[in-house]
């Protein structure tokens, strides 16, 4: 398997174990089996057991998986054996919405820098955070040692952001502007646009009306 | 194809088409191609014809796809050819980041109730709409005819709005509240959950270390 390429939604997956088994480890339960993971993440346990082999042979016939083992190899696998430090573009609304979630982040992920273009946003706290300048965001990218970038700019600001994080050596970035960035292929970057996440919850409306396609 | 099961990563794609082609419209460009969407979408055209051949044969060889028809089909698809109401719960500043997308959202999707617990935010105005309280969510949702629900409310409250929206008859949830939901299998759930699409952008920060697996 050690070439073998792991799809995005594995990897998606991979935090979702992680939230529900530090939430074992906080109540000191020392196993788990793919069934209770199942069950409580409503997921195929025999998706979870698959997806978890990817990485390798953690769990045990009859007894399940070691939670903190568990924990420890999923940590590494997604890099948060280290601290990965965040920075945030854009100190409006959602901005500081976000913010607020980094008391749920823990892993070893944080977000310790954000940026605003407003003269009136600047220098202004968010969660402790002062507000900066975005013409500081590559020196301080930089300086901070930041890896990650969350933009959160109006649409038309979006891609200037992410050019300036690019240049600053960032290696992935979660956009929740609702537009299309390009980035280096290097880049990682995901779409957090929510439009898009509601307006296809509307497909799964049904109105009794029964769904034909390739009707002419 | 009629019966067979779309996935959700297909369906998760079609807002993504509606988008560009919205503004190919807008542009008055007539047609466009796989190719073109995919350069624009950074997808592959052949997933894209993929896609699209699931709800029918919508493209022509040499010509591509008509604009104007592969809008109004993937409205149909996406039950966007009626107006979807949709209630946000949480009237915080992502909830307030969230209902100033409601401009993007056109296709005939828009929020039109917001709801919060706390007796200072009741009354106040959001976008211009009167938030309510949560007591009196049932009701509206069922005399506004509203569809789906978004959730913004803290972890712990989530739950419990949950079971209010199901009660009322709601057909989808967009929660983003970081904490796992229960709903009956009717109704359909997405977790918009922006902590997990932070941390699985972790796997892809390459420090030029080799990732392996199966280790011992």
């Amino acid at each position: 398997m050690k070439s073998e390429k792991i799809s995005d939604a594995v990897v998606r997956r991979l935090p979702v174990y992680l939230r529900f088994l530090n939430e074992l480890s906080l109540r000191e339960v020392p196993t788990v089996s793919s069934q209770e993971l199942g069950q409580k993440l409503d997921l195929n346990p025999a998706q979870i057991r698959k997806d978890l082999a990817y990485f390798g042979d953690f769990g045990r016939k009859g007894i399940g998986y070691d939670v903190s083992y568990l924990i420890e190899k999923i940590r590494q696998i997604l890099n948060l054996d280290q601290q990965i430090n965040v920075a945030l573009v854009g100190a409006g609304n959602l901005g500081q919405a976000l913010s607020n979630y980094n008391a749920y982040l823990k892993d070893n992920m944080k977000i310790v820098a954000v940026f605003d273009a407003a003269p009136s946003k600047i220098g202004t706290k968010i969660n402790n955070i002062t507000v900066q300048p975005i013409d500081e965001l590559v020196e301080t990218v930089q300086a901070m040692n930041i890896r990650i970038g969350i933009i959160t700019v109006p649409d038309f600001e979006a891609q200037r952001v992410a050019d300036q994080l690019v240049a600053a050596g960032i290696g992935a970035i979660l956009n929740f502007a609702p537009t299309i960035l390009k980035v280096p292929s290097e880049v990682r970057i995901h779409a957090a646009d929510f439009t898009t996440d509601l307006l296809s919850l509307a497909y799964y409306l049904n109105d009794g009306k029964e769904l034909t396609s390739n009707e002419s």
